[in-house]
Formats: structure tokens, sequence, C-alpha cells
């Protein structure tokens, strides 16, 4: 039996922070149609697991039949660092989509319904650059300072592309054709600004649901630049286990608590997903799951009494294993001090090294992820690949050499007469060099 | 004999008010190669004689051989005015182009290395788009509104439009290829913007050549939305000298004097290169002046002392008439109020009324031309065209018509029953639609 739409819009909007314009897709789901969404994301530096925050509900949306199109915003991605080259972001516009599909794939989401779109595909096009104009000419500076506010860095001179991000994102609905943009709750301006706008410049008012902020395991938001809560898909269990151990983790305090948010956002979720589909309930497509990779039981301990979605293992000595059949119910305990940090960060570790372990292994079978994954982040301390020496032959000066004879003196070295030549320079750093001069005089 | 590259220099700088980055300009004379100039002017309303003081100084630039690029700016047009459609704005721009090379023909200035370009046909392109965001990475809020102040409307609410063209117009020195830009010193902001970030984005830093300021008629800048200030290219005789006689023109009063400011800026220019056209000076084309259409003469009444520039007639019983070898002279002597701004107001209005001659007669003569004018600046008084009505056939609800017959209610009306159809749109309204809808949705 399909599911009625009051199901479907249930399971949009499950675990979300704030929905605006929900009567937008309630009107598309009593229709009988789908639903469009557009979530975006820059491919700049490694992703880190801090992505299975929204891939988690991009995964409610795909098993609500929404067809959701992940924009790789390569321009954003390239204007974000000038010194890495378009050719770089290729290769990272690359790595993300292997990633992306890869983590649905291990979580059982069927992706045909799943696109991705690179922003360079339609944002340096003839009319997206004519809307941005106009929008420029209706958007005044200080409606788009404040729409950037909580997501652009906040410096003492800005800049203008803080400016005019705001606006690209609001012609991106457009440009992509959705119904609604999902983000971080830290969009809300500039979600609101595209509610505005777009409408002045003819185009439909677009939804917008909104993911809570999940703190970092270092305590604050995931951030690919902060080292602390930044564990790899593909780190190696051993690393994930360390990296968890030193996580931020308070006994009692579960308000910054990025182990404890991550067991609300993403684990209990999962758990959830998979207790559902054992028990046969599937979602849009009935071979969800089917060609799920790795292993889908859910992160509950055999025995586990009947609606158990999240256990902790201990040992009986120390009071035996415990079993949550909500993030609240964890979440009392952890804060009476029922839940010890360290058990809580062990079964955290373990848990994640099962939502990585068809992520890495799929990674280890695909050849051409491997390859450009070397393209996408070279290894930074990596030895320059040791190049042939060109032979260079200086000649001594006219009347220098053995058996000097001037009118020889520019004859071409015999071999082996080779001078050392320059060290060749560093591989990074030729990778790195300055784009704006080699992407623009073409 | 060709002329020195000091001579040349000479002629491109002349009467100019500020020079940066002549070096450029003379290490370029000094190969033996031809330098390449660009100015900008954006294709709104009905272009003014205020015109002629640009257009003076670019026939200089194309008497010392230069090859000068036009940019008619009409995407810059069509976000000045969101209203008026692309299509309108592309009548205007063909109307410019027009205007533009019957001014040069009637200063008798060879056009082979004059070319106009479009800012459509690469301001919206992929490359300049990405180097537009890349700018926008580089610039500061700050830069680009100091950059501004002087030429982008000042309003309490400041636009991301006007934070824009400052980057946009440094980037067309670039993709438009030339050496040199020239502006009014307005644009000297603009300009020193362009000289600090162009290189920034690997491209070549440009010289700026900068012509004084002149007041219009009515005693500011000239402006076309100044209707005192302003005198069309086509206003017959008659309204040149009424809108002359009344200009703000002082007694005595030299510094806010737009009559005299055109005597200094254009008249004297133009009576000038007649002279020595006359003496068989004629720049870098030998043609120069042989295809110039109308009167040739220069602004100097016949029997006037050798190297009269200017002429003022008057009659002999108020002293007969003055004769000027330079403005500084006629100036001196309207600041000592030995000349009448009646008298002066006359001989300028006659002058003015001879440098149109020409451009009227061309006008007339081309049919094509005409048309463009029609489309380009539709009379807002003009009625519209009568549509041929469409018949309307509104049936009788069923059994109230004339013998009704319920079952042909619905037949088709026969002819001359047609209901009166609603008005026709006002012409100009329908024109002026608003094209964010009309633009975008494609």
């Amino acid at each position: 039996m399909a599911p009625s739409p009051d199901d479907t819009y249930q399971l949009i909007t499950r675990q979300l922070q704030e929905v605006l314009g929900g009567d937008i897709i309630k009107a598309i789901l009593a229709e009988g149609r789908t639903p469009k969404c557009y979530w975006g994301t820059a491919p700049t530096g490694r992703p880190h697991i801090g992505y299975f925050v929204p891939l988690t509900k991009i995964a409610d949306f795909l098993r609500a039949g929404v067809e959701v199109t992940i924009l790789l915003a390569d321009v954003h991605a390239f204007l974000d660092n000038l010194k890495a080259p378009l050719e770089l972001v290729a290769h990272r516009t690359q790595y993300y989509k292997k990633l992306l599909l890869a983590v649905f794939s291990s979580l059982g989401i069927p992706t045909s319904r799943l696109r991705f779109v690179e922003g360079s595909s339609y944002q340096l096009s003839k009319e997206y650059s004519l809307d941005n104009y106009k929008l420029c000419t209706l958007v005044s500076e200080h409606d788009a300072k404040k729409a950037g506010a909580e997501v652009v860095k906040q410096v003492d001179s800005p800049l203008l592309s803080g400016l005019l991000y705001p606006g690209m994102q609001a012609l991106d609905e457009q440009y992509l054709g959705c119904d609604f943009q999902f983000g971080g709750v830290d969009q809300r301006k500039i979600f609101t600004f595209a509610e505005l706008y777009l409408p002045r410049l003819g185009y439909a008012k677009r939804a917008h649901l909104m993911n809570p902020m999940v703190p970092g395991l270092g305590g604050g938001k995931m951030s690919s630049s902060d080292p602390n809560s930044k564990i790899d898909f593909l780190d190696p269990p051993e690393v994930v286990r360390k990296k968890i151990k030193n996580a931020f983790c308070e006994e009692g305090n579960a308000a910054e608590n990025g182990v404890l948010a991550f067991v609300n956002a993403v684990l209990i979720p999962i758990s959830e997903l998979r207790i559902e589909r054992l028990q046969g309930k599937t979602g849009a497509d009935a071979d969800e799951g089917a060609s799920a990779i790795g292993d889908q039981t859910p992160f509950v301990i055999e025995g586990a009494p009947e609606g158990t979605v999240f256990s902790i293992q201990r040992k009986e000595e120390f009071g035996g294993s415990l079993h949550y059949k909500s993030f609240e119910e964890l979440e009392a305990d952890f804060v009476a001090k029922k839940v010890h940090p360290l058990d809580l960060k062990t079964a955290v570790a373990a848990s994640i090294n099962r939502l990585l372990d068809p992520i890495r292994a799929a990674f280890q079978e695909d050849e051409e992820w491997k390859k450009t994954e070397k393209l996408a982040y070279p290894d930074p301390n990596a030895k320059p690949e040791k190049k042939k020496k060109v032979k260079v032959y200086h000649p001594p000066p006219p009347g220098k050499g053995k058996n000097a004879k001037p009118a020889d003196a520019a004859a071409p070295a015999p071999e082996g007469q080779a001078a050392p030549t320059a060290p060749t320079p560093d591989a990074t750093a030729s990778t790195a060099a300055p784009a704006a001069q080699e992407q623009s005089t073409s």
C-alpha cells in the first residue's frame, strides 16, 4: 500500500529543526507529484563524517520518493581558494561524488532519484549571469550582508564575494528546479533571503527545510578545518577509535557533546532505518536495502529488549549493557551520570567503524576512486617523483676545458658529462600554482 | 613625413585634465605600434550634445592613429532600468551607433580604426563571469564602494550592482584588449581601482586618460536626465537657439558657465581641427576630411585675423565682431564683461547648428536610422495603433437567445455578431512590460 501524503510529509520533515513553506510540499504531495529537493556542498577539503548528518536526512528524502539534486558547487570551491586550480577542484568534485554514492550504498538507499549537478554546468551561463546581475540591481548591500551573516566568514574588510553568495544560492533553486532547499539551520537567513528575492525576479518562492546544527567531536560546529572534530570517511578503525577517545565528552554534560550529538543525528536514525527495513518498511523503493553494502544490523546488541534503537555494551561487573528506545532516554542517563563517557565513546567508535567498513571497502575495490583520491588530495609530504635528469652540458669557458680547442667549445657534450640539474620543484607546490594567472589568460 | 612619437603622444593627450600611466602609451609609440583605446557608454536615454565633448577627444585619438573601441554597454543599460526590455536596449544600441558614426562623419574623421563592441557580446561569457567572481573574492566592499563613489548613484541603501560596476569596468579593459581607457575625470577612482586590481588577476595594468568635467548648459554636469542642459542631436535649429538662450550664462561669471565650457571643450577644438586640415595637416589618415559631410568651415568669421579660432559676430554699433586666438582670451574678455552673454549665446547657437546640420541631414536621409529612432525612443504620447478587433462571440445563455434552440447555443457566431472586445492596451505600457519575467524564464 502506498504511503499517504501525510505519512510522506512526516518522513520528509522528521527530525528537522525548522520547516518554512511546508504547504508547498504538502500541495505537491496532495497532487500525487514528487517534490524536488536541492542540497549543495562545495568540494573543498576531504569530507569528514559530519557529512553523515545531512546525508542521513537526505536518505529520508529519497525514501520518501523525493527527487534529490546534490549541487557540487565547484565554482564556489574554486573561488574559496584561488590557489587550487580548476583541475584540482574537478578531481575533488569527482571524489565527493564517489564518496557520497558510497555512503548511500552503505545505507542501502537506492539512488535512482538522486542526481549530481556541478555548479560550473550552469552558474557561468549567460542566463544565470544576467539573472545574477539583475538580482544585484535589486538587492541592497544591507540585505546581502544580513543574509550571509551566519555562513559567510566575517572579516574586518568583507569581500564582495560574500555579498554575492546569498543571491547565487537563491538562483540555484530556480536553475536546479527544486521545490525545496535543504540545509543546516545556519542557512536560515540565506533561505529567507531566497524566499524574498526569487519572486522579485519572477521566480517561484521555494520551501526550506533545516536540520539542527550538530556540534563537532571537538565540541564546536563540525568543520573540516578543525582537525580535532574531523574523522575522515577513510580513516582506519584504530584512528577512528583514537579520535573518538580524544573527543570532548564531559561526564554529565549533554549540551556541548559532539559524541552524544552524533548518536542523535546519525546513529539512532540509521539504526531506526535498519530496524524499519527488517520489519519490511522500505519507503518509496520496494528494493530498498537489497543492494546495501556491508553489515546492516542496527546499533543494538543481540538480546536487547523490543524497541531498542541504541545499545551500549558494558561488562556485567560495571552494571551490564545499556539499551535505549530513544535518544532522550540515553541523554537523560548521560546527564544523570549513569553512562560513563568512556562506555559511550567505545559504543560510538564501534558504530562509526561499522558505518565506515563498507565505505573503506568500496574505496579499496575502486581503482578509479583511489586514483581520484590521489589527484584530489595529494599527500603534502609525498616525495616528488624522481624526474629523469635532463642532461645539460655546460661547456667550459673557451680555452679552459681539457684539451681545449676554442673552435669546439660549443660542441654537443658526450654522454655522461651532464652537470647536476636544479632540484625538481616540490610536486605539491606546483599543483598549487597561482590559479588566477593560469585560468584567466584564455 | 610621419609624425614623431612625441607629436603623436602630444595629440593623444592634449586638452586632457589628467593622464595616468602615460609611459605605457609612450612605450607603445616608441615601438612604432598603435595604442588601443577603450571608451564606454551605456545606451540609455537619447544622447545629447554633451557627447561632443568625449567625441571631440576621441577624434584626436583617431587622428593619432589610435585603434578606438567604443563599448556600447547594453548589459549596463538593461540593468540600469529593468523596465526597459532587452529588445528596447538593442534598438537604443543601434541608435547610438548610427549617431556616433554620423558625428565622426560630420567631423570628417575616418572610422576605419574605430569599432563598436556591445557589452552583451562578452560580459555574459563564461570566462568573463568567472573572472568577475574571482575579482569579487579579491575586492573588499570598502574598495568597491570607494571606487564607485563619484559615478555610482549614492543612495541610502546602496545596491550590490553599484559595487560590481567598478570591477566590470576593470575587466572590460582586459576583454576589450585596450592599452588605455578614456573617460571623464569623474572616473578617476574607477580607473585607479582597475590599475590596482587587474594585475592581481594576472592582467596588465592599463593607462588612463581623463577629460575635464564640462558643466552642462543648465550649469551642472551634462546629463541626459536634466532637460535644461540637454540639446538633442536632432533638435531643429530653432529649438537649439531657444535652449541656448535659456542656458545659464551669467555676465562676467566664467566659472559655472556651460556655454563657455562648450566653446572650450568642443567648438574651439573642432575649429582648430578644421583650420589644421585647411593647412593640410591631416593626422594619421591622409584622406581625413575627404568624405566629411556638411560645411567644414572653422567657427571663424571671414576676414578674421590670422590665428583666430573662434569669432563672435557683433554689429559695428556694439563694437563690431570679436575674434579669439584661444579660449583663454575669450574667457578673459567674458570675465571682464567685454562679451555680453547674449552675443556669446548667439555665436554658440549658430556654431552648434552648424555642427548639427549634417547630422540632422544624415538622419533624414537614413530610413533605417529613422525606423530605429522610433523603436528606440517611442513617443510616450503616441496613440496606440488600432488593432483589428478580434471577433469574439458571447453566446446568450441557453434558452435566452433570439430563436433559442438549446442544442445550437454553442454554434459558431455568424459574421457581424462580435461583442465589443476589451480596449487594446497602451502600446508604450506593453513595451515597458516587466523585463524580469520576460527575460528570465528561458
